[in-house]
Order: structure tokens, then sequence, then C-alpha cells
């Protein structure tokens, strides 16, 4: 099932990292002091292949899809929302809408499911302007509730799949900042995890949305029952298949694509997490190219981070979604690629090096 | 002495906190979802006293000035570097250069005693751009060895205190960003924390630009000598005037001024700070306008931020100062100020509440 995605490349060059590891210690700052806004400017130099980084056309892309499971009350919001909100995406109006637009990012909507025909009373072939309809073959409603069958075939898996690849084919920029909308996915997030990690579901789920201490508990129930009833979903598709959903799916196609394209990948929160710890378990190098924009107050993704050996880079508590950390974060990549270009090292500026005497070495 | 600094009104409005909160609480998005970003727009709402802030010609103000400590070796670099770095700030090659440039903001550059003649060669009366050259009456060379007498006289502090009032008085938009260069003044920040929060030296000392464990205890050791060298030097003025510098105090005095003007302050990492510990000694409510950018890597931020309160927005292990911190979190501000005038709530677009069945109602 794994034969479209795309193989990935092993990016690491010690003599190339050693050298912008010596262009970014030669900046007039004292050695470390930028923190892990060195670190950042290190992983994009790598992944985009050069010292001086520009980030072009950035691009968000928002998948979005509905969940079956939804039916077992796991959300605290109805499913309708899900169309709802995309509505809202086009109208400008939700926040990663207004976050992207402050910062300079274009914004894309994919249906790869959502139980709604955005294109009602329209002309046959008619399009809207910053939505993309890919329906999945046969989920056009939404994925099955995985409390009953696996939540795709794995032939939907592999379109939604596809539908990522393709997109982000299309797409311009060498920088990619993933979002998704889908009433019910912090519900295949944490099931996802659970599975790919080998964790219990209890520390794997969350308040999503905002659930009561007895709607966690309800959802904990219904989500420990999935597990159960896919004991065979062990490798990284066949679990993705049976916990769904289509925008998780499609966003790890996009994920691999953009990897393998040598995009930066910019990681929101708890479900575009959960497509990395599938591309991940595919290809482990997906990482040399992914940025993980902040963590999230929902539990679990700090687990997801522990799993992958990766830090974040903001941590405000957000629980939002929809691509609105990715979108939140990005100025500091932009702060990163201006630091390695413009920052004068202490040879041009004329500036005296730290003294000898009394100073740490590192 | 304080007698010239601004008094500041308390902005506590409860009738507006409470309208503001609720057009946050029915944007578009779970309840809380946005964490601290929430906290933030609440804030720059309160301090600009509308619910639609718009944030204008953000301003950048430098302070720079010499330390006479540093001939008793408490700096990992040279005195010479402050002149240096003014000079690499004006030519636009450091970082909080690169960061204000890349992020609209404009930069001025203050010297209030850096022990150099930026004007020598030009004709009488020539000014430089980006720089305001304004160095204390008998501070040419920067302040007094602290570990001797005073770092400036009750006069010299005054001077300092107006001429950051008098810089901002002069500076167009509502959001004031400060920064600061000065070689020894990580010392006289430690300095001000312990006398100011009653902590002793040895928590309140760090590494700066970078020392070593050695560099560090010899540090530490100078920093004991000199606050048992003041123990008069209890209220805030009197211990800014005998541990300095030139630049802390003048920002001391630019806080005061922007925040009675209801400017948006946003402080920087570990000198900044000292010079609001010193502010909010004199005045509390000059906490209301202030917006904390990141907790520095320098030993000692924490504990400031602790004593007054607060928590940052960025993390990343900054230690560079300059205001670079302020600028690489001054996006935030804006996407804060955006989601207050452009996300949409449930009710404009269309979008369902959440259930009231298994959601929390907090």
């Amino acid at each position: 099932m794994n034969q479209t995605l795309p193989q990935l490349a092993d990016l690491s060059n010690a003599a190339f990292t050693q050298a912008l590891q010596h262009k970014i210690d030669t900046k007039t700052k004292p050695l470390g002091s930028l923190g892990r806004l060195e670190t950042l400017a290190l992983s994009i130099g790598q992944i985009l292949n050069t010292d001086c980084p520009v980030l072009k056309d950035p691009q968000m892309v928002v998948f979005a899809g509905d969940h079956g499971l939804v039916a077992r009350g796991v959300s605290a919001f109805a499913q309708d929302v899900s169309w709802q909100m995309v509505e809202n995406y086009l109208t400008g109006g939700a926040a990663v809408s207004v976050f992207s637009r402050a910062n300079g990012i274009a914004l894309t909507v994919v249906d790869c499911g959502v139980a709604h025909d955005f294109l009602a009373g329209l002309p046959e072939g008619a399009q809207r302007p910053g939505l993309i309809v890919r329906k999945v073959t046969g989920g056009e409603k939404g994925t099955a509730d995985s409390s009953v069958q696996p939540a795709m075939t794995a032939a939907q898996c592999q379109e939604a799949l596809q539908t990522g690849m393709d997109i982000v084919k299309g797409l311009p920029g060498n920088a990619l900042l993933l979002g998704e909308m889908g009433i019910g996915n912090t519900s295949a997030a944490s099931l996802l995890l659970a599975r790919l990690a080998g964790l219990n579901i209890e520390v794997c789920t969350g308040a999503g949305t905002g659930l009561d201490a007895p709607g966690v508990q309800h959802k904990t129930e219904v989500l420990r029952s999935v597990l159960a009833r896919h004991p065979q979903a062990q490798a990284p598709l066949e679990a993705l298949a049976a916990f769904g959903g289509f925008e998780i799916a499609a966003m790890v196609g996009a994920m691999m694509q953009a990897a393998a394209e040598r995009r930066v990948v910019v990681v929101d929160g708890f479900i575009a997490t959960s497509a990395l710890l599938v591309a991940h378990a595919l290809q482990p190098l997906v990482l040399q190219r992914c940025v993980f924009s902040h963590r999230s107050g929902e539990r679990g993704h700090e687990f997801m981070l522990q799993h992958l050996g990766v830090q974040a880079l903001l941590d405000l508590g957000l629980r939002l979604g929809e691509g609105s950390g990715g979108a939140l974060a990005w100025p500091l990549l932009q702060s990163a690629c201006v630091m390695l270009r413009e920052m004068a090292s202490f040879e041009s500026a004329g500036v005296s090096e730290k003294d000898s005497k009394h100073s740490a070495t590192v």
C-alpha cells in the first residue's frame, strides 16, 4: 500500500552542517545566544541546502474531513461544525485565515470528505476560490465509524494519501504549513498515538474542543473499544486506515511529498503531528524536513513530541488546530532566515571577539 | 528624585475587560483554545482601550552605555564591544537590526554614555541617521566603577531618566520595544535584582555573554562586594544610581513615559526587565502596560519574572539582549490584534456553538 509514497533521501551532510554552524557561530552575538532560533536556522539551511535561505510563497493547506466515530459522542461540537468552519475559512474569518493573511501565507482548503456539498447550486464544473474538492470515493459523508469497522478501506486510504501528494505537487514555494478540520479528529489522533507509540489510551486522550470530565471519560472508553476492535492494525498505514480520517491521511501524503521536494514542512498541533507519526513510522527521514511550530495544550501532544524526540517553538497553550499554531510561529522561521542572510559577522562588522580569559570556550 | 517621572493611572475597567473577554470568547474557536494569545489580546485591548486594537509604527529604542565595573573583569567581552556593536546597529548588521527590519519595526539607538565619540570627524551639529547622542553629563566614558563608588550621582540618574522620557515623547506610534547595549550590564541587572527582590547575589548572577565557571565565580564575588559597598541604596532610584547603568536608567524613564501615554511596552530580556524592576518598585501600575516577550536563558531572568508575577511569550533560550527577543515576539502581538479585529464570531459566521451535553462549561 506504500508504493506510491516517495522515498526520502538522507539530507545529512556533515561538511555542510559544519559550515552552516560556523556561519551562525561567527555572527555578531555571544556564542549560542539566539538559542533555539539558531537550531531552527540550521535546520532550514539544511532543508533548503543553502546558507542564505529564502522562504518563498509559503502555503497553508487545510485538509478537512468528517469522522463516523462522532456518532459515538466523542466531541463537544456537532459534525455540522466541520462544514461550517470550512465556509468560515473560505470567507476569511477563522483563526487560520486571519493568522495566515497577517503573516503572508497563502491558504487553500481541501475537502477530503466533509459531509456537505460545497458546490451545491453552482454550475457543473464551477469552482470556489481557495477550495479544492477531492472527496475520497465512497467517503462523501466522511469516514466510517471506526468502532464498527475500519474508518477507511485500504483503497480509500491510498486515495487520500494520493490527494495530499497531488495537492503539494501543484503548489508554488518552498514551505508547506499543514492544517486540518474535522469534528472528531482528536479521537483519530489519540488512537494513532496509542497504537504507533505503544501507549495506553488514557494518556493519549484529552478534552479536544472542550469536553468536561465525564465527556473525557466517555471518549476514553469509546477509544479503548475502537483499539480493541482493530488489533491487527499495527503497521502505520493499517492503523491509519483503521482509525482515520481522510484529512489525516491526506496530510501524510502531503508531508511525504513536501519532504521529497525538500520543502520546509511546518507541523501544527495534535492532529497534524498524528499524521507525522504515521509518516515517521514509514520513513523516519521525514523529520529532517520538519519544523514543530508549537506544543499544544491538548493532552497527548507532548507525548507525540517526546516519541519523535523533538522540541516545538511556541508553548502558548494553543489547542485550536486548523494550522493556527503553524501560522503563528511562521515569523520565527523568517527571522531565522534573515539571521543567516543578513546578520554581520564579527569580522565583517569589525567587532572584537570574546576575551579568552574567564570565558567559556564552547 | 522621583518628581519628574509621570504618575500612572489605573487602567482597570471591569466592564470593558468583560466586554473584551466576551468578544474573545465568541470568536469561532473552542473556548480558550488560543491560550496565551487570548491573554495577550486582552492585555493589548486594555492598554489601547479598544476592542479593535491596531498597533501603529512600532519603535525599537536601543539605549547604550558603558559600565565602570567592567574594569573588575566581570564580562567575557571587552568594553570596546559596546561602541562596536552600536556601529553594527547603525549599519544594520546586528540581531536587533535584522529582526526589527524583518518585522517592520523602526530602530533608534541612543548613546547615553558609551566610551566612544560617534560623531568624531563630523561637522559641528551633524547627526547620524538612527543615532541620538545624549551622553549623561560627566558620564561620557560610562558610569563610575560601582565597586568603588555609586555608578551614577543622583543628578546623573535623574538626567538619564529624563533622557528616556524625552526620547519616547518624540516617537510616533503606540508601541515601544526596548533594547540595550552595554558590556557589563548583566552585572548591573543582577545587582538590581538582588537588591530589589531581596535575593542572594548567587542566584542572580549568570554567565552573561559567556563566562566560564571560574568567570561566573569571580563575577559573583565582585557583585557581592558591590552590594556590600552600598548598603544604603535600598530605595529603587538609589539602587539604580548605585549599580547603574545609564542605559538602564534611561529605559526606566522610557518605560514610565510610554506607560503614561498608554503605549504597549514590549519588555526584552534580563537587562530590560531589570529596568522594569525599578519602574515597578516605583509604580506597580506600570505592569498593566507591559508585554513580556521572552524568558531569557540568562540565569536570573526567571526570578525577575517570578518577582513580577508575569509570564513571557517565547521561551527559546535567547540570551542576546539588544531588544532581539522583543523584535522576535512582535508578530505575536500583531496576531493577537488581528484575532480581535478580524476573526468571525459564531454568530457572524453561522457556526454552531458547542453542544451542552458532555462539554466543559468554563
